[in-house]
């Protein structure tokens, strides 16, 4: 049973040891991998609106997420959400979960759409998941990600509009 | 006769007076139309890598552009330009002189594509130039923009890749 919750600096910890592998191992975000534990939660915590973890029962936290407006004043409806889930604890549903829970929220937030700017074309997991959750692929951006292992490769820009 | 040159901490009082007018339309940016002059000179000259200026026989200010990575680290490689040109000097083919001057200047700074992450698709003359300038439509983004007369309207993802 996982239960989302809003991040509090108690979780910090436990969410850094999520994310760092994710940003370490540089396949699917454009941070750098040798990004610190402070520039991660500026860019994590600080910076977006909301963050949010997926705790299970015994309160340990296996997956988070930011929400943020995509844009400045004129497009800030349109919102951008960034998922990561532990390693040890995927394939078990909490992405699906993750970004149900943050399409809510961004409804609640009065948010008109979601959109992903950049999705890793070899990320095949998550280009899958968003589409299952209705994310339409509005292009592709040709070599738009440095690989760490596959060199240049293209990124998708995702988005879905809100039933507000 | 149309020079572009660095801009330089002079120019800002003819570059502010050049991007005001254009932030408070509120047409084609996403920037708040009720941005104040230290926040432009913020987004437009320290953010960014580098800025520019298009000067006249005369060293009038007609027109101005930025040039900074997109993304990050692992997106860095593309970078990101916005132009604005005086409104009493339009249809002079200054902003395409300054399309033109950001494309060397980018792959003089070693990038490997540029991205317009946000055209919005009212603004026909720009959308006109940028392909004729050899950018693709990657993309139509639907209601990612909030014109001031028109409500929702798209925006377009534009990208091109450049000849290193």
């Amino acid at each position: 049973m996982i239960h989302i919750q809003p991040f509090k600096e108690k979780h910090w910890a436990a969410t850094w040891q999520i994310i760092e592998p994710t940003f370490r191992a540089g396949e699917t975000y454009v941070f750098s991998p040798e990004i610190t534990a402070t520039d991660a939660h500026r860019i994590w915590v600080e910076m977006p609106a909301a963050t949010f973890v997926a705790v299970d029962g015994n309160n340990a936290v296996l997956g988070t997420y930011y929400i943020k407006p995509n844009q400045p004043a004129l497009g800030s409806h349109v919102c951008n959400c960034g998922y990561i889930v532990a390693e040890n604890a995927r394939g078990k549903g909490i992405a699906s979960e993750m970004c149900t829970h943050s399409q809510l929220e961004a409804i609640a937030r009065g948010f008109r759409a979601m959109q992903y700017n950049l999705v890793v074309s070899t990320n095949k997991g998550a280009v899958r998941l968003w589409k299952r959750h209705g994310f339409k692929v509005i292009g592709t951006l040709p070599e738009a990600f440095r690989h760490p292992r596959l060199g240049f490769v293209d990124a998708l820009v995702m988005y879905k509009q809100l039933e507000t």
